[in-house]
């Protein structure tokens, strides 16, 4: 070793390797961290188990030729609608390009035609999916060790995730059958603040949100944005699946919002594809400098973009634009056939539960009316432990919602996606699904 | 307000606005960053300007066309030598994807065929550019305040710029005419481990390097190697134009590599195209866990990328692994064309310095063999100031080498970029410099 008070990185380390874990970031020793990747090897491990744990969007619908055909209607309407040069064209697709996206006035479009979102495309980031966005906007938020994250609790683990990687703690906030527990809601941001606490936001997914497949009422979408416009806090809304929805559809917060209270992160990972990697967030509040001038968050989450992926890849923007451009704007419109398939999951789903668990079994679950996710409440612990040995003993794979918990909660519950199945495996899935219970119950 | 210790995030606002600055990330108010906005917003100012300030790859060789080659080649690669069916074909480009890439094969085959790297596919994590892999690396690194990462000065902007994001602070060590002052990287090692700091890693670009233009020799390599060992730091290697060469090709740090020292950031941003946004990093650095589970640097690397972007997306890495497969995976040769522009356009720069400039004149250069940069040195200060008055007065644009310092340097040193210039531009630019340094004189 080298003199000086302080070891080399190589110090401290067990024979043959060069770094130990314990020096690098916290976020890489998470718990949590270890936990998603302990459930993503037992599913490794049983790869003939019907797994309930897949979130993923359904695949019948993927065509490669598709790509070819998105990629034809961008440069057609870049060169048609929009007086591009073969030059400007190619520079378009292959050249460094602005931060904050090319494709933001197509995203507006698309807000205003689907969501009934209002957005100026100046206020739009395009981002490599809703990740890149949350993590974005988590950064910018966290200035120092007073700031804190309110999160609807259970929660997406790409939300903890994103926190943890900004060093930005999350308190949860009671989500209930109704979305949101608004007075729990005043009450985190009141004890926050007597620690000296500063709260930036708290983050919530409306329409099916994940784990939970609960959806806020209007009347609860309106209060809570009064309750955000009394407490002076922000709100971070997060809609991946909100377009599949049977008709009734409900207005996003962001629609709702007049005073530039929300946030908006949306993606298009489910209702445009996964491999694109695209996303956005809106970002209308104005941000005032010491100077005086005033700007938009989106400049500054801009700034951060730059310094993680410079900008989203043109390529994969292009792609998202013709997909958008092809279906007049209406994402709810071209995922006709996949909207129909969720909601028939989601239906079989739910009279599978009650076929096998009739009244007054105890096992019971929630009945959510879109979206890839139920929760079912079972009589007995439903932890990782359990959960390997319904894969192994039962071929079975579903995920503990104590996953989706910062501290206790969700012990008993286990997390049923439905998005990806068939109706046989589904059903097959559930018989080996009620096989796990009546075994543990004998 | 509220009741609390601690007001809501719209406080201490200017009217009209909802959130001030000043309550953000520290990384948003970078003088720095600040000084960069300024230049580019010069530049946007005088549209007629001829600009050797952009380092961007030329353009004359792009073509839309060339993008759905690449994809196709990349499926036919996939049904014909990996033998999928169209099933997964359709899965491989449209659903979620492995989080550290699906090119890595090829990349691997692509390092050993032009750089004689030998790296394991496993240790690669492919990412959205350069810019990913060097913000997860120094997230990754950087676990608590007493973290500090050293980096040859000047720097590359995209350095500083993910350090400060990851909140790790940069010493600089000078680089001088090799490249690297080994002294001064001993002496700064362990001026900061006597402070008690954890000297993580020193980062630095052996080839052709942006800002300076610089070359390591050989033997600097070597020794660079041997310090490294002796002091136990990392090395974290960034080579986006090393393919760019006349034939004489020095191995890199990687190729050097027998002890695992070195991370290797790559990039296809100007050796494939920049709109695909792809780059990846070599990390085979083995890390142990608490449990003594030993795994690589890469698998670390992976769930930090899983947090910002959870894969780069299938579409890029589908355009940049057929340019790959088209190419027999040597971008070395892919680029002849490209090469020879930019060497052509490094000696028209040096020789036009030399002739507005000739022996005995107080204007100075150095002479890179390679890449997009050479650094002049005048005999006054080159600051923001004067590139103002260079834009407007004399319409031409440059960057001041001040921006690519930490503290003080550069402060009489224009770093001028000439990879996307016409001959014609290059003249025309070069007697607009030769007339501002006139006028400057007089």
């Amino acid at each position: 070793m080298t003199s000086g008070t302080q070891a080399g990185v190589f110090a401290e380390v067990a024979q043959g390797a060069d770094l130990a874990a314990a020096t690098l970031h916290g976020s890489l020793v998470d718990p949590a961290l270890e936990s998603m990747n302990f459930l993503n090897e037992i599913a490794g491990r049983y790869p003939d188990a019907i797994s309930f744990a897949s979130g993923r969007p359904c695949e019948q619908f993927f065509d490669v030729g598709l790509i070819h055909r998105y990629l034809d209607a961008y440069c057609e309407y870049l060169t048609t609608e929009r007086g591009f040069s073969t030059v400007r064209l190619n520079q378009a697709l292959f050249q460094y390009g602005r931060t904050n996206g090319m494709i933001g006035e197509l995203v507006a479009r698309y807000l205003e035609t689907d969501e009934g979102i209002a957005a100026d495309p100046a206020a739009i980031v395009v981002t490599v999916g809703f990740q890149e966005g949350m993590f974005a906007v988590l950064r910018a938020l966290r200035a120092d060790q007073s700031d804190v994250l309110l999160s609807v609790s259970p929660s997406y683990v790409g939300l903890t995730g994103a926190a943890r990687l900004a060093d930005l703690p999350v308190w949860p906030v009671r989500g209930g059958d109704d979305g949101i527990d608004l007075d729990d809601l005043v009450t985190t941001v009141r004890r926050a603040r007597s620690a000296g606490l500063r709260v930036r936001a708290c983050y919530l997914m409306p329409d099916f949100a994940n784990p939970s497949g609960v959806s806020m009422s209007l009347a609860t979408r309106r209060r809570l944005l009064e309750v955000a416009a009394a407490e002076e806090i922000l709100l971070i809304e997060d809609n991946p699946y909100g377009t599949f929805h049977s008709g009734e559809h409900l207005p996003t917060l962001k629609a709702l919002d007049t005073r530039r209270q929300v946030i908006y992160i949306g993606s298009f990972a489910k209702v445009g594809f996964p491999g694109a990697r695209v996303g956005f967030t809106v970002a209308d509040q104005r941000v005032a400098a010491d100077s005086g001038h005033v700007s938009l968050l989106a400049d500054y989450l801009g700034r951060i973009k730059s310094m993680i992926t410079v900008n989203t890849p043109a390529v994969a923007q292009a792609v998202i634009g013709g997909k958008l451009l092809l279906n007049d704007f209406s994402l709810a419109k071209a995922n006709e056939r996949e909207t129909a398939h969720y909601l028939a999951n989601m239906r079989r789903l739910l009279d599978g539960l009650h076929r096998r668990f009739p009244a007054g079994s105890p096992v019971t679950w929630n009945t959510p009316t879109g979206g890839f996710f139920a929760v079912v409440t079972l009589p007995f612990v439903a932890d990782d432990e359990l959960m390997e040995y319904s894969a192994r003993a039962h071929g079975v794979l579903w995920t503990p919602m104590s996953h989706f918990y910062a501290g206790a909660g969700g012990s008993h519950q286990a997390r049923l996606a439905c998005s990806q199945m068939t109706p046989q495996a589904l059903e097959e899935g559930l018989d080996r699904f009620a096989a796990l219970v009546a075994d543990r119950l004998s």
